[in-house]
């Protein structure tokens, strides 16, 4: 069964599902999900005692492309003493006045630490491209700047970047986005702006497909319409990533 | 009159001068010296009042070689509103749960202003590999990250970066680490481990050129075994950078 695709250069982003894959069992998938996600919970306790190892998850996606749910899902049994959400918003003045990576960098993991981006550096190339408030000059220096920094997470800190873009229809957007004016739970996530960006949807499927395509670090594609296969194909990347971190609790410290 | 030498690759420091040349007049470099950081600080305010240009000022050498002094003598006219120095300290356990760069990064100037570096990034690649704390592929990996990030600074945020070595011979350290035990108002300067360092005077000598060579903005290499010549050179550098600005008061904001 197709569950996510690893970006290659020259990814198409239309030529990749949004949905589940039809005959996919939603009540067997939300079992394993379970499953998987209070592993993911033990070892993040692991990652936490070990103290070293890393983890940086980026959630980057169009509007109701469900970054806040994919975070709540796939961390649920983590405790927030190892785990942390940063939300990137519209920068501050004390912001603008730096480097675009000046914010981002104060948000890096911390050892031991798993912290997931709900949206990124990736903003600045892709909202700022869109509404062309930045040149393509710009653009290029800052696509070699996130490389040479998400290298520097890596070599020098142990980092570990997983990078998902959170895969969604156009279609799809249009309930979500409705739904948010429709129940009194997602009343607070409703914008009136969304609607304004989703106009502009071509503009930022193209400068996503560019940003994915120059990316150094390979971006994971998540069909993201069906919410608890969404949940199930991240939690099974993030899972498999730390297995592979082999983690095992710290022996006890000699008291000498 | 030789003044400062801007380090090319294959620098040698044992070829360059640490004292004032023959014949300079102290008195009227000193005079000169003060018309000078008169006009630094009427350029930083403007450079304040602009709000966008932004100077990154490092400053680096052995222990004593005046990375303090310089700082005094140089912006001693200026407001501490538009200018402000940064003294980088044994990392906290905080700062070693991160990359080398991430507390760094913090301190980048904002828009409009002077940010000093006593001590700076560079440590991570001197200290550290003197002492044989990281290995030469962490100290390559380093190398580039710093290139890379004064490179960000520098396109992202209109960032200009000077770096000044402050080149002191090995008889005059002694000189001044002697004045520290023996004068009462440098006791609080007086730390006993910079004798230990000095006995590893050559390979920080070693690591220092390499630091240099392999930089991609290029260096200023000071002569400071005269306070006067090397506050008069460090003057005359920081000046024509800021006028190289042509900064000019910012017109009355349109009150419409």
């Amino acid at each position: 069964m197709i569950k996510q695709t690893i970006a290659k250069k020259n990814t198409k982003l239309s030529t990749i599902p949004t949905r589940a894959p039809k005959g996919a069992d939603r009540s067997k998938i939300e079992k394993e999900t379970k499953k998987m996600t209070k592993r993911i919970a033990e070892l993040q306790e692991m990652l936490y005692a070990n103290n070293d190892k890393n983890l940086l998850i980026v959630f980057q996606g169009m509007d109701s492309s469900g970054k806040d749910g994919s975070t709540r899902s796939t961390f649920k049994y983590c405790s927030p003493s190892g785990v942390s959400a940063y939300g990137f918003k519209k920068p501050t003045d004390e912001e603008f006045a730096h480097d675009f990576l000046w914010r981002v960098h104060q948000q890096a993991p911390r050892k031991g630490e798993i912290k997931i981006f709900i949206r990124s550096h990736y903003e600045d190339i892709l909202i700022q491209r869109v509404h062309k408030w930045i040149d393509k000059k710009r653009v290029d220096a800052r696509i070699e700047a996130i490389n040479a920094w998400e290298k520097l997470l890596v070599v020098d800190n142990n980092t570990t970047v997983l990078k998902f873009y959170l895969h969604l229809s156009k279609a799809r957007q249009l309930e979500k986005l409705t739904e948010r004016k429709e129940e009194e739970d997602k009343f607070f996530k409703h914008n009136p702006g969304d609607w304004e960006e989703r106009k502009l949807w071509n503009s930022y499927r193209r400068c996503y497909e560019d940003a994915i395509n120059r990316s150094a670090i390979p971006w994971y594609i998540i069909p993201v319409d069906d919410r608890w296969y969404r949940n199930y194909v991240i939690a099974s990347v993030v899972l498999e990533t730390l297995e592979k971190f082999k983690l095992s609790w710290p022996p006890l410290k000699d008291e000498k």
